[in-house]
């Protein structure tokens, strides 16, 4: 709690019927007598058309959906959208964007629609890029950022500004800031990246700056909780199937063939689950939330040397953050060139295989490998990403205009949301393997559950 | 209310806080004593391993999810998936798949996930596909489907049982169920279909029999109320990329050059407003549920001649359904072949516009028109549909398992439910034009708005 | 023959055997003393450590390479290719652009190449694209090319420079190529163009000017003779496919579904008997070169009739220029607009035959029409017509620097050669319905041959 | 020379003006009084209404074409086609085929249309498919195929037939053929596979047999000589172009980004080059004709930091076979297992760029790998190559029909030849780096010539 009562972080709103809202900060949470304006969307020839346009503000949106006839409510959000006053002069306006981390599909339709959302909405002109990542709001050059400039780039994978990882230095980045004058900031990022955005704004909040901080979530693991997806994912899942399209045949045109594709997924199987989903031809699907081991009964060479005998040919996706446990123990310390190269964990279950088949089992095989990572990061959105990317990017202009801080715009139960930083970056979304999708997919691969590891042998544990 | 004072249409369950629920029939409605049987997906090897697998008997899901904090909770679906108890023997099991209407990606995924839904997870061995829509059940041959038959029929567009349209007759088709000892009947299809399915339902229950009939709602034009997007429309509006694309570079490549591409919808615009917001390189949208007109002061060719001084090229969209008014009454009624063609909203809008420049303008443009339609709708699903109308397809599956009857199985708020059918087929889903997405729609072409025709000249009502 | 005792078209020089140099035209042949300088490429990092870089002057190709024993050698081409010695002095070159006609997929690889051609291997620093056409060079504005300008136009469609059909007025041309002391014109476009082209090197030479007129012959359609195939021919052969397998799987989908394609070919059908081979999965394929008729015995209803009785779906695909007899006879002239309509063949065709299966027949056809025209001609070129429009631009710029005028770049039995004008514009290239290619396309589909109209019946005469 | 007077290997005929052709063998060769039968083609209705169809014995094809007034004639190759006169009676064909080696786009396409060439040219209806490789003439089962069993297959990626590598035991193989009375054999592959196809057509000679023996040349990485290109290779370059495209999104997305890509080519580059001179966005094309270092003034490391220096971002394709003498040297010779990974010149050049600018530079670079080699390999062929791989297989075909043997089928200068078996398999096709296409590459990617390497600096020698 602040000196104003407020909790930094979020508030919250008791209701009716079990009923809460996890509010987001506002500026006038710690900005006395913060004057208002009417939402210049009032005289937009396309807003103006459209009756009911403005979103109420009491508008919430329920986290959990599946209830029972007499469910407690729970937790709601605040649902995104235009207000009828605003906080922001958009002659006043003053707005830089960053992006951080990896690649991700969308990256470009995100920026393009928070600059013609600023200028086309609300008649912002002053719209900054800042290059390559946090580092770039001290030790880079910044671009300026117009509707024309950015006109063409969701056709193109990427990010126009460079990204990076790493870089964030609070004091400095909001030093900066304050020296600028810039005063909405748009920080488009993972789970790392919001939690660095969280504190800029913890310490504009100290400072009492009028500086509205916006996070959009940028995940292609979609690895970030509460919200419904990133966007990215439904495009990284679609690049896959080429991946293992191509595994499928190269398995199936020889004797004993495998075809072993590592995909997205630190330390969260999404991509894995979906696109093995998706393809119908993969016969296991190895993900970082799902324990695996590789020797003796139940084990993958066991269900590996079965499914050759079956069918002659086998496809299998792992996640990159799959079996980090037993690859841990299994390579060898001494520091070798070719060592660091096994931290891949495709690459280390590649040689494992190829050398078990070799020679402890008389089954000559032919593995072959794809790593489609970066092929898959640098594409562009699809439709339906270029669509959700654009919804998210207008929500957050939309909520910085109406002097909201502090929050992630995010998709929740399919509804545009402001949520509280600390409801994004206080966990990782996971695939829950208690779930039904998960017994989908084990259900499409007919894979073993790797539950019962033999004694003495290691698997890898959650 | 049939006998037993049960709706034959749906039940409606009761809660506090405004609850209702708008449940589906069963089975048991019109059955007295039916047994049930332990769902056998308990000893499933990939079920069994997840805990929680069974989805609660009280799960419901809100049709309204922005609410306020102190909104009544209102209508409720029943949520989709496998249940405790099932109403059949795997044994006992003789089931049917028809599709019915025009072409949609995805349809082969839907009837290839029914076959393996039945077959892996409840062991069930007698499919049949009806061939050529509902006439099949009485005119055509059928074809046994397995796993086998189904394999590889997701990567393939159309569907592989072929498909009509109308030809449904209830009481032929109900005789031939019956005499066929068919006991559940998975029906895909658009409104139409559903209305067929409905009353074959009604048949059904009227003969007291124990046949389970499930819907699966088939509309590449996303017209189909209550659900989210039906199966196939990301797909759809992905490919549509290509068609505008191609529009804008011919567009673009000579002085006053307009790109017309025609899209699908004859009643509602989703896939123009949504291919549109995805491509950013529209300059104009026309759906049937926001009228134009041609002529004089805010009509189309005064926005064409302003678009082409500014730009030099400009692109158009128009759904199918659009402008269907002004199009009957400006084509001469002789039946000449050639005016045959000018029923298609394409044609006679190349005709017109390129007829207006060259006669009353000094403007000397050059219009390529680009009709998709049929390239768009034979496309295999993408993966994100392959995902949804595979969900779909088991969640069909569950609930006829279960003994639901009468029902649609869709999406909801990002949930799968049963819906009744009079919820499905009681009016169309259209693009509300004074919704925000269609606000954004306007505000991405900055198209006129066509709300004031000069007196005298037509304008197309909705 | 002009006062020089050459001819201005061609220069023919004769050898043993029958060896016959059909030369193009040199600066050097109406202007004396012309100085010569070291090619500036002997100096160039890239070229100067390749050995044998330069083309031998006696380099010649022949045309025809089927031969006897004992064959006459007959026609060669000049070989195309950097000289040891050019015309020009790089600071002195004015060079410009002009694109002419339709879209072809690799305009802009073509300008592209041109531009990095002439900068970066002679030093070149003055490129002018002129803006739409011939009519350009006199109406509008011109627009200065540099390799940063031009650096990513060959991943788009269309041509940056704009086009138009037309347009052609010699005198003013090389009025204006005279005012703005351009002095080498490359000029792309099809056989009219290259016409276009002769007129202004005719003109040029009239005149005595020191200007260089270099064709490259741009034709999707593929009708332009002597060159093995024109640039974008693969691509929208390749293109073409999606348009067949959509007809095919909507014609597979339904009872007696014909899915009928329309791809370009005015007065050639190499795109459809292409594309035809390509895919397999066409029935019947109708080039303006091989006549056919509707009715009776031997037509193509029957032809329809007997395919959809033994297979059920059929796919056919027209080129635009086939049956214009059978077209032009059967439509009503009273200047109705749809009948404007029925001058594409694909309309008209469609038209037909719902028409006769409705009237005359019992069976029940659903027909799909698909015209993919100008989806084909806006997409960017494949790797492989990048390349191959690469080595054509490259060619142009080595000819025009070297001092040859009057000539067309293309290939010759896969060598880059230097072509006389009037050799591309004497006649068209038109597929030889005597030759194996054409019997290969008569194999693949097993259509009729169309040869023996009934009397009465009129058939299309080539 | 064998007992005839005639080299098992070819036949040298000359003629006027240095004129000389290198003949395929014939069955007649060895067989006396072999009886020939009128060619069945004659009565089929696509191919009688062709005039002119058949080949005339004495077409032949020069090797080379470019050339002087006064060249002599030079090798010629026999044109491929349908004969007159064939030795074999429809009745009597009892052909097999066969695959070997790597995938390669248009595999089974090749397969497919000998199949159907020998179905519908010539009535043949018993083709037998040997599984994966010449291993499975003695080990495996085979397949019959037909038209039917072959008709979709062309859209699929692989071989139908499976492949393997090795496996050759001549005698085993030819007393499988003599055992199976198979008297047309079909043997697609690489040289390898060529010199085993030669092996046994030289021990069926020997024995006497009427057997012809075909092959079909296959090979990705273009490396086989004399023919003007592979089948696949299009498509295989094609394809590089997405990993190429997203090596360029990866490194302009940071700072001082590089993406390095590996493509295809043990011993030669074709596929490198090609692939760079189609994107246009490579900095630096490695293959196995052009020696490289690493190290000092002139080397890899040097150009890196100018060209990261200047521009920011850079792209690196390598061929497979680049710099292995390189890595040799610098592999540590233990066998530990992450060394095996180093024998990839990709892995390796990852890690010695990291490594260097970690340690003795101050640039701090970001590296991406992408290796897209089985992506490529497994994708279906695109139209062209389908073309290609038709006419290829119709060539084998009408050679085998007409008697020939112990040829390959292949393009020579545009046209389709025989050519005999020692011609294909003498040496290796690569890329000429002192030939203009490799001044192209260079040209276009501004790259050193690596020419000078440092004292005690070890470069690739080729």
């Amino acid at each position: 709690m602040d000196s104003n009562g407020v909790d930094e972080q979020m508030k919250l709103v008791e209701g009716a019927g079990g009923y809460v809202l996890e509010d987001v900060p506002h500026l006038s949470d710690y900005i006395l007598d913060l004057p208002t304006y009417p939402n210049p969307l009032q005289s937009n020839a396309a807003y103006s058309v459209v009756r009911q346009y403005f979103v109420d503000e009491d508008d919430t949106v329920p986290q959990k959906i599946v209830v029972h006839k007499d469910s407690p409510r729970g937790t709601h959000f605040r649902r995104a959208g235009p207000r009828q006053k605003v906080c922001f002069k958009s002659a006043d306006v003053r707005a830089c964007i960053v992006t951080c981390g990896g690649l991700c599909p969308g990256l470009n339709t995100v920026i393009r629609e928070i600059v013609c959302g600023l200028h086309f909405m609300y008649g912002v002109k002053e719209v900054t890029g800042v290059n390559c990542g946090f580092r770039g709001f001290y030790s880079r050059n910044t671009v300026t950022l117009t509707p024309k400039s950015v006109s063409d780039i969701h056709k193109r994978g990427g990010t126009m500004l460079g990204t990076s990882r790493g870089g964030h230095d609070t004091l400095k980045i909001v030093d900066n800031i304050e020296d600028r004058e810039i005063n909405q900031v748009y920080i488009i990022g993972g789970d790392g990246t919001q939690k660095g955005a969280s504190a800029i704004y913890k310490e504009i909040r100290r400072r009492g700056l009028k500086v509205a901080v916006a996070g959009i979530p940028k995940t292609i693991d979609n690895d970030i909780p509460v919200i419904d997806k990133s966007f990215g994912f439904d495009t990284a899942v679609e690049e896959a199937q080429r991946a293992i399209n191509a595994a499928h045949v190269e398995a199936t045109s020889v004797e004993n063939g495998i075809g072993l594709v590592k995909l997205m997924g630190r330390y969260s199987g999404f991509i894995a689950m979906y696109a093995t989903l998706a393809s119908r031809d993969v016969d296991c699907c190895l993900i970082p939330e799902s324990p695996f081991y590789l020797e003796g009964k139940g084990g993958l060479y066991e269900f590996i040397a079965k499914r050759l005998t079956e069918n002659g040919h086998m496809v299998i996706v792992v996640a990159e953050g799959a079996g980090q446990d037993l690859l841990a123990e299994s390579i060898d310390q001494q520091d070798a060139s070719g060592n660091k190269l096994l931290k891949d964990v495709g690459l280390w279950m590649s040689l494992k295989i190829k050398e078990h088949f070799a020679k402890e089992s008389k089954m000559d095989i032919t593995l072959k490998y794809i790593d489609p990572t970066y092929m898959i990061r640098a594409i562009p959105a699809n439709a339906s990403d270029n669509v959700y990317s654009t919804l998210l990017a207008q929500s957050a202009v939309h909520g910085a205009m109406a002097g909201y801080t502090g929050f992630t715009a995010g998709l929740v139960n399919g509804r545009q949301t402001y949520i509280p930083f600390n409801r994004i970056t206080e966990r990782q979304n996971k695939v829950v393997i208690t779930d039904r999708m998960w017994a989908r997919m084990l259900s499409s691969t007919n894979q073993p559950s790797f539950m019962n590891p033999p004694k003495g042998t290691t698997s890898v544990t959650e």
